[in-house]
């Protein structure tokens, strides 16, 4: 039976490898590669070489930078005595467009999987436990998904890092804005409704 | 309000020109890019330079070819007297697949659009009728689409390309193998009932 040429059928594999991105979608998405001009092709390529090639991590918060030190760290005007602590870059990219946070930030890199074997030192929680040793940092906002890995790392977190001078919050549980009741789980409702707020 | 570096957001919005890959799917494959191993990206965007610098298109079947023939048309053992017309290179494979035709082939590289400006100049048309111009070939099978743009097609090239010496045939339409009546859309029944044979 024939197949592609072999060059066609490294680039489905290579493109198979991507997360969500089947044998069929990689099949449809090399034969569109190749169906455009070699220019469309090249612009993919060199954009995939040149950002894993620029970007690094920063090596104070782990956000990503193509210099020293993130946009983030770098900036005067932020507040630099909160940090808020996130799983990966693309949550700090969500909390920015929230527009409402100021503060710097921590990338985790992840969640404590004792099972899969990762413990504190596998992630960035050595370097953000010597970012709050300073004097400098009065609150620490915990946002961590709510989920069971969330839950945990975070009351690690609290426990190693609360001290008299240093504040630990974390983001309020409750229903979504523009959600309704009838599509909030049971666990949501019970803590929007210990939540709960005058108005 | 901050946004991913430069290069970042570059990759991002390169793959966003992929088909069916949105804004939310650009973001998690370029960011899924950045986390993985620099081998890992250099493998993808590798590949990609050199799908599109290796693969040409067959100059006698408009399939894809890394040398000067594809290897369809170089195959000697193949039936070179039978050339099945598709529209697209995928539908050479989908074909070889089912392992039932073993003539070659010829890529038309779309279907007849007069409305977009597509007439068979366009199309690999005119090297068809060259190729069925010799005596060698003895039946053209069309396995175009069963959609109103196929049917046109397939309408017109029946016209210029029957003659005496020359079959001309086309696919069956009937019902998928494994499919139910229930699904079967009114015109398919329609062929599938025309199209019956005797058990």
């Amino acid at each position: 039976m024939l197949d592609y040429p072999p060059a066609v059928r490294k680039l489905i594999a290579a493109l198979r490898q991507l997360p969500t991105i089947g044998p069929r979608s990689a099949e449809r998405l090399a034969l569109h590669i190749l169906q455009q001009e070699e220019s469309y092709a090249l612009s993919i390529a060199d954009s995939i070489r040149e950002a894993r090639a620029r970007i690094k991590s920063c090596p104070v918060c782990g956000f990503y930078c193509e210099i020293d030190l993130c946009e983030i760290c770098s900036d005067k005007k932020r507040d630099h005595r909160t940090i808020c602590v996130v799983e990966r870059p693309a949550d700090v990219i969500s909390l920015e467009r929230s527009g409402t946070y100021h503060g710097l930030y921590h990338v985790l890199g992840g969640t404590l999987s004792p099972l899969d074997g990762i413990g504190p030192e596998q992630l960035n929680i050595p370097s953000l436990l010597r970012r709050c040793a300073g004097l400098e940092v009065s609150e620490i906002v915990l946002a961590l998904g709510h989920d069971v890995k969330g839950e945990t790392t975070s009351l690690y977190l609290s426990g190693e890092l609360k001290t008299a001078s240093l504040r630990v919050t974390r983001l309020a549980t409750g229903l979504s804005v523009g959600g309704s009741l009838e599509y909030a789980d049971p666990q949501t409702l019970v803590h929007a409704l210990q939540g709960r707020k005058e108005i």
